[in-house]
């Protein structure tokens, strides 16, 4: 298993939006993203930033990757969350970060 | 269990004191932690902003952080973490974020 943490930002307005959207995540979207291994998987919120932390529990990350991206549905939940992003690292949607630590 | 996210923010310069001390930190500063019921505890960084996640196993969150909070060896930690912070919410080391989204 592997951890991932990621970051971004939303634009002024953009927090109404993006949680109503999670509240009621599409079925074939949540589906996807278990299909391609990821678990344990949460978004946070504050102050017009955005935090995701999941664990990757596959042996392929980046093919399961592509394998998410090239699904019509997941591009159409995207489309419908990402114009409110304002990323925190110019020109990525969602950055990854470097884990400084960890306690199981 | 209840998972919790958290954000701050590290003075420009404070990233390489902090992920020196948290390379190797304190074992009494971890014993700590785990007897305060704290588990899968991660903390990540980029581009200034420090995000924590974990998962709290205990039953009286707000009784054990006070546990810790007295722990003198847990005090110095802190004196030695602190002073890169730059809070990313006035007055609040870490701030509580919100959770948007789980999936198990």
């Amino acid at each position: 298993m592997k951890r991932y943490g990621m970051v971004t930002r939303l634009k002024p307005g953009g927090y109404e939006n993006y949680k109503k959207l999670h509240a009621d995540i599409w079925p074939d979207v949540l589906w996807m993203i278990e299909h391609c291994n990821i678990r344990n998987y949460s978004i946070y919120y504050r102050e017009g930033l955005l935090f995701s932390y999941f664990e990757y529990v596959g042996d392929d990350f980046e093919k399961d990757m592509a394998v998410m991206a090239a699904d019509e549905t997941t591009q159409r939940w995207w489309k419908a969350c990402t114009p409110d992003f304002d990323p925190y690292v110019p020109g990525e949607y969602w950055a990854p970060m470097e884990e400084l630590f960890h306690l199981d």
